[in-house]
């Protein structure tokens, strides 16, 4: 293993958020609420930790796939770790595993939250919550990549193990111009979402606030009713609109404006995506009319909520936990196969899904023509077996983590709907389940142990398993084991 | 499609139907209830339908694969509406559907009743419905392969069709020696168990019924109470033991005849089996050990219940709905991962889980050794990667059927809990699951519509989706099309 460069790259990453705080930190000098020097201790902090790192000097150039690997995961554990200063100084939080819950959900772009009463704090602590969604939806190490001439160019394992999906796309050729097209895509959309928040009406704080936490697919609200809070219906259909497009392939975009529109239109997962929202909305909105006096009341709430959760985005306008059975059990599936790969969302993917239907389509059709090799074809092109093997097998791997997190987190004894939802609710990044963890409840009754789990499922979810399975596997820390 | 081959298995089906119907007939005449035209009836239509089908006269000798998935189908589906006409006749169901739902429930030896007071049945019905565990236990093509020496040796595709698990033994090279020695096992098993419980004590009557129960792992009862309405701690035991037997791989068994000891008692399948059962009793055990004042009196309770849900049996000693949260968690992922393959019992088959976690590995190896060609391998033989993605790709169906029942189950608004350990019940053809469904609860109140989609769920858990999807491909029917 490449140490060095591992403990640069980290390093790095650190260095990076560290200067990430700074915006945090001019917002709690605007308003004033004493929350300043929480910020400067933590950027101070970082600094001195992420420079003390990023001074090694790696002689071996080598960086393997199982290196990339290893940085994911722990820069994702740092990056929460000191990204719970700020909570940790500005003394609104209990315990420092609150805060360190707290960070990452942030940064995983989950949203979920043990704050009970968001509003009692101070503007600049709830700024960096909000952004550090924003950070964490298209990926610090990404970000790294997009911005350090340094990162070399072995680093497509860097990218791979951050990103989303089966076989996560390069745009164009070179790592370093794919990272910055996918962040400059990234923030135009978000100024964009920004100016549009802000002409309906919104305050500048609160236009950031949501366009930091829409784009990053994350939904926290500095509000305690989230954006049913507003009652502003044309912020509600802005912000619906974008949290369905932050759920698209960011490549799609870049598709997109090269102006190839055939090519965009005839995305499978994309269809299937518009698909499943428009089908799920109208389901929902017939099943819950009569709870909002009427299909047109109820299609409002519908569509939001399930560009909600379908993004995994997790904002709300509405109690969902007192919606029918068939609404609950659909906001389930969709929060099970999440949007796009290669989107700032989370969950299983739209893609793996569309995969394992046609794997199982061949499946079949090998019993009605024995000795047939027909293979799974997607957007026109061949899908190497070995794909469609390590989608099924991370179709496993999430139940697989589901199962173990349920029981470990039932030990506490909390409802199984409760418990179930907020693991996938964590596995997904989503934010919201039901229950106890619907969304007007929180994780605020969890003990310390199960906010442990639960941020290892938000991780996990995240960095979809790998990263942590190789960070946990002992070999990989014995010295000259693994050659 | 040689259609005329299909005709005459399914007639054989259908008479061999027939002649075991002739044991309720006899129960029913000794007891002298009234019941005994409703066999009268059904045994002559069943012969009658069947004597039809089995007359036609194959010319085409070839049976393909997709052959035998559509008689494997078709089979159970018509067993089960003919296994139905005795609660028909009888006059003690409230509707056909209800009559079709028990019959199937009985076949795939899930064991969820619509019935609410069972001891208001005359005997016969009552010997029929536990009865027809013992026949869906170890297949009724299978039996029909031992006792008919008409049906030809490509019937190796029928036996495929119909046993359980990613690859089927044949344990010896004759297909048909393969089913007489799997069902004579079956028989001395079931011999032995009705001997057992009747030295505890237990009339002839309730030997027979617990003995069928118990060995196709079924789960129906003649008491409301179930297994805990005897309060026979000796019954408990062998009842206990004997559910865990009858979830081992039957050609493990022949391996014990064979004093194979070694290859035995290494079985990966087995050793998992045997240390996840030890596992949970004791989790649960310590967990519910409140409940029943002290860790004793609750390791009878915990093994039973374990023993009960692993082998997707489904009989109770008590009311495991009331156990706290981290119990029932335990008891809904048993309820997921069943048995072992070619056992009578259901679930996804814990071979299944174990390759699946080997592939994983391999995957995680991949990571560390790039190009590395690993394979997975299984009792030190190398698992076929086809199989390997087969394996992967049941577990995918398994919950995108999981997902899809539930969704059309939840249009009725039951809650939430109730509904989705009703699907699992039904797929893994356990019998009660929790809520509504409990133990003490039962399947009565749900609508004809999701009854039929639970028929639906425990025909296609019992026969492993494959068969049930090929009936419903339309191009299967189109006569010259698929060749």
């Amino acid at each position: 293993m490449n140490h060095k460069l591992i403990c640069k790259l980290i390093g790095n990453v650190l260095r990076i958020e560290a200067v990430f705080m700074f915006f945090p930190l001019i917002v709690s000098l605007i308003y004033g609420e004493g929350d300043h020097p929480a910020f400067l201790w933590s950027m101070i902090i970082s600094l001195v930790a992420g420079t003390a790192l990023a001074g090694f000097n790696p002689t071996d150039k080598n960086f393997r796939a199982r290196d990339a690997f290893v940085v994911a995961g722990l820069s994702w554990i740092l990056l929460s770790l000191f990204g719970a200063l700020p909570f940790c100084f500005s003394g609104y939080f209990d315990s420092f595993i609150d805060c360190v819950f707290e960070s990452v959900s942030g940064f995983t772009t989950t949203g979920s939250s043990i704050l009970t009463d968001v509003e009692a704090l101070p503007k600049g602590i709830l700024f960096w919550r909000s952004f550090s969604h924003w950070i964490g939806g298209m990926g610090v190490l990404t970000f790294m990549m997009a911005v350090m001439p340094s990162v070399n160019a072995s680093s497509v394992n860097l990218l791979r193990a951050e990103s989303t999906g089966p076989s996560p796309d390069k745009i164009v050729p070179k790592i370093r111009e794919t990272a910055r097209i996918m962040y400059l895509i990234y923030f135009v959309m978000t100024v964009l979402l920004l100016m549009l928040l802000r002409a309906t009406g919104l305050p500048w704080y609160d236009a950031f606030m949501n366009a930091f936490s829409t784009a990053g697919t994350g939904g926290f609200s500095h509000l305690n009713t989230s954006i049913g809070g507003y009652d502003n219906m044309a912020a509600e259909v802005i912000i619906t609109v974008f949290m369905f497009l932050f759920g698209i392939n960011f490549s799609l975009f870049f598709i997109l404006i090269g102006r190839k529109f055939v090519r965009f239109a005839k995305n499978s997962e994309l269809k299937v995506y518009f698909g499943i929202v428009i089908v799920s909305t109208l389901l929902i909105a017939l099943n819950i009319s009569g709870l909002y006096g009427g299909f047109f009341a109820a299609l409002r709430h519908s569509s939001f909520q399930v560009s909600s959760i379908i993004s995994t985005t997790g904002f709300a306008t509405t109690d969902f936990n007192l919606w029918p059975t068939l609404s609950q059990s659909i906001l389930v599936i969709l929060m099970l196969t999440g949007c796009c790969a290669g989107s700032t969302g989370g969950g299983i993917k739209l893609v793996r899904v569309i995969i394992l239907c046609k794997a199982a389509k061949v499946e079949l059709d090998k019993i009605f023509h024995p000795g047939s090799v027909k293979a799974v074809s997607l957007n026109g092109k061949k899908v190497n077996q070995e794909i469609v093997l390590k989608t099924a097998l991370f179709f496993f791997l999430y139940f697989a983590a589901f199962f173990v997190s349920l029981s470990l987190l039932s030990i506490e004894g909390t409802d199984l709907v409760s418990s179930a939802t907020a693991v996938i609710a964590s596995l997904s990044n989503i934010g919201p389940g039901l229950g106890m963890v619907g969304p007007t409840g929180n994780y605020a009754a969890f003990s310390s142990f199960s906010k442990v789990i639960l941020s290892f499922c938000m991780i996990a979810g995240r960095l979809e398993f790998f990263p942590l399975i190789v960070l946990f596997t002992p070999s990989v820390w014995k010295k000259g084991r693994v050659k």
